[in-house]
């Protein structure tokens, strides 16, 4: 064990321990994925090479050879539950069924009949089939409207054509569709006695069951190499390819026997189950976020560099205010973020009672809270694994350091699941129309009622002490997320009133609109830390431990973005310089417990794989034992010498 | 063509070939960089396969194979303008001997005697050795004075022991260290006398010149994989290696036959050398940020995505504000530290006679901004290339795009030639340096004379015509810089006031003292961008252009950072409105000729590499084309459903 991590961890005032059950949601939980994920860490099956040394081909041929083994185990343990089977795949990050268990096998279940869930899930369940979800195309991305595939109805024959009628129809990017799927839901335009219904769903054979070979009209492929950590992509175009009509999933609309097409009676369970997968990926979001802090947390207190005093010898660069501050918030929003998806999930359950009785009011400021979180979240978790990435120095650009590859995780979810800029809009529309009901003098929805309420002008925060009291964070927020979306609104009507059209008026706006949206994701995230720490059951220590970091979010936040507190004046200057001094002050509480708050997100050594973030803190050993594996390093002479520079080295002296 | 480029470039207001002469500092310099480029290009020997569907040693070898030819044909060609082999070498950017070139012969030419310089040089420039330069180790950085190799030197053989006396020690990063070199400079620590004269350089042999094994001692290897676009980096541990006492490089410290160590008398020229280090990374920074831009802003005219208004079509995603706002302020800001760049290297140059005559009152100033100014530019490019990936969709995630590993290039740019955040606090400490000077009232040098500049107290801007003023704009970058240096001294003074040590004060003001080092930075950009509009050489139509860019630098600058312009009421909220107004519509000026502008950047497809960026704007036709030839595609039936796929999907179907 590093003795400066020994000594991090002697001096901590909390258990860490009470951390962990808070962000895996109770001490019952902590033990069962203690559990479940030892089944796979224990077992020696599943020792294997470093993903980073092999080519790709021999990546996809290991993750097959894995995530079979995985899905046997599964079996022989009984695993069923949720999370159970969560923690376990999760215990092998490069799965190849994830797309075919979180994808395929859910639009079966959410969009296919009772008959058609008969037929296909338990070939699905014992991996008889192998699925993908094929939505996205070569040139359309989250305007689903826009998408160019069809599906065309044939009275003659019962069947489907499934065509992709131009290049930028092709199919692209669906996860392990190009070399191991044998099945895609594919999403295509419904056309049936001649007219278009929109997008929907069909299931669609791709490879044959004897030999794996494309079927006939089927071509499939890799797109090719991208940036690390991602799983293997592939495109599909379809030729004229027939499939029976009861292979289109028909839970909602339908097309009969004689080509007539039947709306759907009722589609919004479908709009609200995209909350809860919303709420997933910024979990995801926060997990990604938790293992680059532990790396670069841990390494910064065992990395020594620069001496504070001449001859005083190199403090642990954790010791640096600069490095503190870049590291500590990214740690802090970390915790925001599970408890804001908890919090979302939360509220989420509470309403499903009211959805199963056809009560949909709640679900509209739902939707767009989960739209807007994802998008909060995953901007945040892209810059906050590039910052820690960056505070761990040269060692971070090693794919041993990790970093790497939950960048490649981290920046994917800006664009999985909706862009970013898009979903943003969305949440904007959203508070544009809110604005016309709070004018009309209608009730707001709760989580955007702040719009209305009564605030004073100025802020109310005299003295650092008060900087204390969470709900005068939460104030600031408010009033600025008033004072954005008031101000979007009224650029926006400013435009129209000048004579633009409602879309030009729209794009003319959407810097203002996206500010406003981003302002209302903040909110209900620094709102949802706050509402966290009161609730939670956790020992006072650790509370102590939230309060800083839920304050040091909260108050780093305004400081990033001073600008929109100060612009009417709700915050003066010397206020945000008080903010300033009391962030610094933060930190160096949060300093003696830092490791003790990122051994807390207890990912285990296997599964964080990262040589600077070992629990043991033996940094420089497990960096040289990692780089002698090389697969460079395989001959003491390399074999460009031999080729190339040995000719050059011993030719002629005079000549080149 | 894509008829949407076409169109684009066809509604130009100005010739694009007029910025180009801007980026390349002339018509000459266009011209011979087009034929020179062009030497590499239209030689069908350069012809290779795309090197992200290559293994890393397949990668080395081709690299070997290529840089070698290169090299030939520079000879071939009796290249030897520095710009003419900046421009040739840039052509193929896997080059091998980048190191060998850029840091291993400038280290003999610039410390080395002149009889050092008589022996290596021409072995060097023919390559008949191969070198690196080896100061970086496994536990230091930037920090030199850190680093823990050592040289002794033992006069009884009159040969220094070169040692890695700890695990730390290893040489680590070097590029070409591992594989290839065949010599390194390697910085240790010189003993003499029992007695430590800190670090010196001394050449190294590594490898036998006979079979390329390494000598004894000598344990070398390559430190494994990284992120894309990163060359190959080595370790080396040096176990008492001994060499000639002639080899430690003798340009300015000595040891003479005795041992007896002669101090420099004046190594101030090295330190001046550094200054056109940092401009040329600089430099780097605005060329890889051109690149990007180039990829997003042409994909994004050709990329059509969302519908305005319901069955309008989908327009060009360069059309909606948001993508702009994403994409032009880089654009703006690639220009931006071109000119910095420039300017930089005009005042180093004006300055180098009176550093022959022994007058270095302004290198304190020149080299404070050249270590910001990498630093800044660096930071920006790093966000900036992260920006345009995330601004091409999902597609920016592909290799084929190029955009990875440029990003991998803009990312090391941060750690390179010194650690960004360490650098902002070396001009923050030159900063509060010149604020002690100013306080005894010395004259400051000119570029921190904006200090005690008299100002208004609040900015004189009353409409949105004033912004035309581009005096205005450097007014308040000039006021910003005052205030946040004023303000990160009198923390300082209050700090060692209130009884913290020195050291401990300084620590306590990080935060600070890097957002006033940032905010000088920031204003030497935006003075050098204004200053090169006024006095450059070109047509009324491109200035216009410029103009437009210039501005959007500076008040997109003044947006993003709002906070600090209304902290003290310098500006009002209505002010930073009217700059939101402003960059808006600015926006809207630049949009019909933002494809001409990135044309003007003038990168052929064949070093562009992007098929997303292509001058002919066929995107999805070549992406298509690039997918079919990854490698994974290389069988129809993958190599893993034999091995692994077939047994289950055929196995008993009852059991998993």
């Amino acid at each position: 064990m590093n003795p400066d991590l020994q000594r991090e961890r002697e001096k901590a005032t909390f258990e860490s321990i009470d951390l962990t059950y808070v962000t895996d949601g109770g001490r019952e939980k902590t033990r069962r994925r203690r559990y479940i994920e030892s089944l796979v860490l224990n077992d020696p099956a599943f020792k294997h090479e470093d993903f980073s040394f092999l080519t790709r081909n021999e990546q996809i041929n290991l993750g097959a050879k894995l995530s079979i083994l995985l899905e046997k185990k599964i079996k022989q343990y009984n695993l069923h539950d949720e999370d159970d089977l969560k923690y376990f795949r999760g215990a092998f990050p490069h799965h190849a069924f994830l797309v075919h268990h979180l994808m395929f096998k859910p639009s079966i279940l959410g969009q296919g009949t009772e008959e058609q869930q008969k037929k296909w899930l338990p070939l699905a369940d014992n991996l008889k089939i192998i699925g993908t979800y094929a939505q996205t195309e070569l040139g359309h991305g989250t305007f689903l409207r826009g998408l160019e595939t069809t599906a065309t109805f044939d009275p003659k024959t019962d069947e489907f054509v499934m065509h992709s009628p131009t290049l930028t129809s092709m199919k692209w990017w669906p996860g392990h569709l190009g070399r191991i799927s044998s099945h895609a839901i594919v999403v295509a335009q419904l056309y049936t006695k001649g007219e278009c219904h929109g997008i929907h769903q069909f299931m669609v054979p791709l490879r044959s069951m004897k030999d794996h070979t494309p079927l006939p009209g089927v071509t499939l492929g890799d797109i090719g190499p991208k940036l690390d950590g991602f799983l293997d992509n592939g495109f599909l175009k379809l030729d004229h390819v027939r499939i029976p009509r009861e292979n289109m999933m028909m839970k909602f609309a339908q097309v009969t026997r004689d080509g007539s097409y039947i709306k759907p009676v009722n589609s919004r369970m479908t709009y609200a189950s995209m909350v809860l997968m919303r709420v997933a990926f910024t979990e995801g979001a926060a997990k990604v976020l938790s293992q680059a802090c532990m790396i670069s947390v841990r390494y910064s207190a065992v990395r020594h560099q620069t001496e504070m005093t001449p001859g005083g010898g190199e403090p642990q660069i954790l010791d640096y205010q600069s490095q503190q501050y870049k590291l500590f918030p990214i740690v802090a929003a970390t915790y925001a973020f599970y408890l804001a998806a908890r919090n979302l999930k939360a509220i989420y359950t509470g309403a499903q009672d009211e959805f199963k009785v056809g009560n949909f009011e709640s679900l509209a400021d739902l939707h767009s809270i989960s739209s807007g979180l994802k998008a909060f979240c995953a901007d945040a978790c892209n810059k906050g694994v590039e910052t820690c990435r960056h505070a761990c120095g040269g060692h971070g650009f090693l794919q041993a350091s990790r970093l790497p590859y939950l960048y490649g995780l981290a920046t994917a979810l800006v664009i999985v699941e909706g862009e970013n800029t898009v979903l943003y809009l969305q949440v904007a529309r959203y508070l544009m129309k809110c604005v016309s009901q709070a004018m009309a003098g209608q009730k707001l929805p709760s989580l955007v009622s702040y719009m209305t309420e009564e605030r004073q002008h100025q802020w109310s925060v005299k003295s650092q002490a008060d900087l204390h009291d969470l709900s005068l964070l939460l104030d600031a927020y408010k009033h600025r997320c008033q004072r954005l979306v008031t101000m979007a609104a009224e650029k926006l009507q400013n435009q129209i009133m000048s004579g633009s059209a409602q879309h030009e008026a729209w794009n003319n706006t959407h810097l203002s609109l996206i500010k406003a949206a981003k302002a209302h994701c903040h909110l209900f995230v620094v709102r949802s830390f706050v509402d966290g720490i009161r609730t939670m059951d956790t020992s006072e220590s650790a509370r102590a431990v939230l309060k800083s970091l839920c304050q040091l979010y909260a108050l780093s936040g305004i400081q990033e973005h001073s600008g929109d507190f100060l612009h009417d004046g709700y915050l003066s200057g010397d206020q945000v310089s008080m903010v300033s001094d009391f962030t610094a002050s933060l930190l160096a509480t949060i300093r003696p417990n830092a490791v003790a708050i990122v051994d807390a997100f207890d990912v285990p050594d296997a599964i964080l794989g990262s040589v600077l973030g070992r629990y043991d803190g033996r940094v420089y050993e497990h960096l040289y034992e990692s780089a002698k594996q090389s697969p460079v390093n395989k001959q003491e002479v390399h074999e460009s010498y031999h080729k190339y520079y040995k000719p050059l080295l011993q030719s002629d002296r005079a000549k080149l």
